[in-house]
């Protein structure tokens, strides 16, 4: 692209916004243009990022770099003068990877292949010397099924790839992940002594992606692993040449008995409605794979910077706005448990809960979880959201640590960010801020402080639950 | 993000394009899940764009490499069956950068310490041994003209950034780069030896951007050349610390005889009235950093790939679809000029014209370059354009190649594609194809493919030209 005029988008925008709006959604107009002249030089949110991702870089819970992002994240909301700076006490799970995994290619008179690959979060160990069996490659759980006697003693490899058809790549994880989460369940039912997972991301390259799995009540665990994506087309080639190929596969990792965590709260009260509460959040815990940069450090310095930018501009919200970093979303979903059930919820009325939990990538708008009389209250607010580059509102499910709330009625609204690229990174080394650029990350704390601002200043209808969840 | 439901973007989106459409859009939705399904597990465009920025990496107009690219396309449009492939034959500039490009700050009784730097495109050279000089900063020209006599027979240095509150990177970039343009004109009235730029991007790194500039008659011709933004932070510095600063800039570029060059066109026939044509564009030239992977590798690719996406689902468009890369937009525009005034226009009636030069990334929609009624037509396609992600249409300028065809009223359509990384790669030797992520690059081409679907079936209404151009 050479030297050329170029379409004023923020102008046409505003344009189009005031053609429609009151006194009072201009207004809303002028903090979004605030918020951005602000926020886009200053890259707030990624100055914090790039302090939680190298003070903090391993923080599932129950670690000690988990508690290093708890205090670190308090620190913050002190140092900005956030209002009732304070944790909120949860036990959590306590997973640790452990020195050693590896699944090495037995084959006879070939020497030993070994394939990236990490530990399942939550899985148990090998015997020290490993596991080694035959491979059965599944693509799911019925055609597990069908093999019969024919997984027993087998190690199970579910290898079915994530939709690239599918434009939505959360949707193409949601139709993959049940080999993860679920796999040593089906595959101990079948007689099976461990499983691996083609991991699950649409890049095919040879990095190994993590992430959560579950045991059932009354079904043997076996141990459960990721290979890389390339590994798993080279193993499922392996397995189609009919070559006789055995797997070792040796995992140290280990569950300890729970610990104390906390999520970390902090707020600007509302100055006609302090009771009534919005809350920004995200989740401090990451995997111990990369620096969860993407996920979900993103969110949680976007909420911190979204409550800054608010404070920074001199806005005074008539109602609460309150950051929330939840604990142990990934592998146990605690911390969103134990805020829905603290007892300091009694005193208070929740106007909604916004998350960030999809990565730093510039927004495309918010998904808004609610029934059809919010999502319609709320499509008022799009012109002003498109100014920011936010407006498109779908309806959907708005995040993981605020669903326990949202399941009481609560309205509650996901950022949705642009999501190609998440899940190449997603739960793996490559997760990590070089990924995320600072402008991007910057506009995800800005959308969601100007939707905090609107909620705050016009209270949201209503929410009626009727979605079975 | 854990292992969560999905909301059902696509699903949801087709519903509410069903809604309000006839059985004709709601062919365009099949046509669109179609691209959808067919382009993102294949990655045609970004397979292309790996033999292009390999085989033609330094493709500036005149070079051999150049060459090499308009052979290329043609075989790709010959292989996959397009109609009526040809050259369209244009006589392009010929700047070659030459061997030689240095900065080097000279402090009395200090080492010399070399800058980023590169000539920007057009320059002329400096004498063998270079030019030494004092440097003077400035911000803006009329600051220029303020130094009076104070400006003669120095280096200027230009050094206003790309304003980063802006959102738009291209509004940025449209408010910073009359510096690199017409800075040696204006710094050769004030009598200065040679001019340095502050490059052109929103980050600050070492890299340095080239990019076009021009000469006037009458105006003496001086040096011309950009650092990189971090050096031109670390020049200001020095410069604002009251140091004795000279710059010795020695550059080897030239400029030879014009030579003979082509556009490269390739089309589907219309089945019904196929002397309408909708030209899908991007141009072939790239400047001779890095690999032109986002300006204007994808572009083209995208072109290509539509066309052939259009072809392998089996749709026969009435109007003629024609995909055409043209030839030098970097420093000449002789491409896009020979297009609209090559005598085989005279046969043929121009129903739109579609470019994509914004870089790969993931679309957001298109510009839409033409009268109110144009851009109100046009939104009835915008539910259907939403469920590949680019339902946004804004006013404003559609591309550069094909603004000598819109000039005369066909209707122009811009990919606007997510904006906020593109000028941390442009121009420079960071434009590589390792910043492309094959999925967004491939909707690209699938939103430009769905458009002239729609555009080749249903027609546009007469455009008025009523911009000053």
């Amino acid at each position: 692209m050479n030297v050329r005029s170029l379409a004023l988008v923020a102008l046409a925008a505003a344009s189009a916004a005031s053609a429609q709006v009151s006194d009072t959604a201009s207004s809303y107009g002028r903090i979004a243009s605030e918020l951005l002249r602000t926020g886009l030089p200053r890259q707030g949110a990624f100055r914090l990022l790039e302090q939680l991702t190298s003070r903090a870089p391993h923080r599932l819970s129950g670690s000690a770099g988990a508690d290093t992002a708890v205090a670190l994240a308090k620190s913050w909301m002190e140092q900005r003068g956030f209002s009732n700076v304070h944790l909120e006490q949860v036990m959590v799970p306590h997973w640790e990877r452990g020195a050693v995994e590896k699944a090495v290619l037995e084959q006879r008179g070939k020497p030993p292949v070994a394939l990236a690959v990490c530990a399942l979060g939550g899985s148990i160990a090998t015997p020290g010397r490993g596991i080694s069996a035959g491979v059965v490659e599944v693509k799911s759980f019925d055609e597990l099924e069908k093999l019969g006697a024919n997984a027993a003693g087998k190690i199970v490899f579910f290898n079915r790839p994530m939709d690239p058809a599918l434009l939505n790549t959360f949707e193409a994880y949601g139709g993959a992940v049940d080999q993860r989460s679920r796999g040593a369940i089906q595959g101990a039912k079948s007689g099976a002594v461990a499983v691996v997972v083609r991991s699950m991301s649409l890049a095919v390259d040879g990095v190994p992606h993590t992430g959560g799995m579950s045991y059932a009540e009354g079904v043997k665990k076996i141990p459960a692993a990721a290979i890389s994506t390339a590994d798993a087309e080279r193993l499922s080639r392996l397995l189609g040449s009919g070559a006789p190929v055995r797997l070792r596969l040796t995992l140290s990792c280990r569950t300890l008995p729970d610990v104390p965590s906390a999520n970390v709260s902090g707020e600007i009260v509302g100055s006609e409605k302090p009771d009534e509460v919005i809350v920004v959040g995200g989740h401090l815990d990451a995997w111990d794979k990369g620096t969860g940069a993407h996920d979900d450090g993103s969110g949680c310095v976007q909420a911190v910077e979204a409550l800054d930018l608010i404070r920074t501009l001199g806005v005074h919200p008539a109602r609460t706005i309150r950051a929330v970093l939840f604990m142990n979303e990934e592998n146990g979903l605690r911390g969103g448990r134990g805020y829905a059930s603290d007892e300091r919820r009694r005193s208070e009325k929740h106007t909604a809960m916004i998350e960030s939990d999809a990565g730093g990538f510039a927004p495309r708008g918010f998904y808004v979880d609610g029934d059809s009389a919010l999502r319609s209250f709320v499509n008022r607010w799009k012109p002003v959201l498109e100014t920011v580059n936010a407006g498109r509102l779908l309806p959907g499910r708005s995040g993981v640590d605020i669903s326990p709330m949202v399941a009481t009625g609560v309205p509650g609204f996901g950022l949705d960010p642009e999501n190609q690229r998440y899940f190449d990174y997603h739960h793996s080394d490559k997760d990590t801020p070089d990924k995320v650029n600072p402008r991007e990350l910057e506009m995800g704390a800005i959308a969601e402080a100007l939707l905090a601002c609107m909620i705050a200043g016009e209270g949201l209808p209503a929410n009626v639950v009727t979605r079975p969840r």
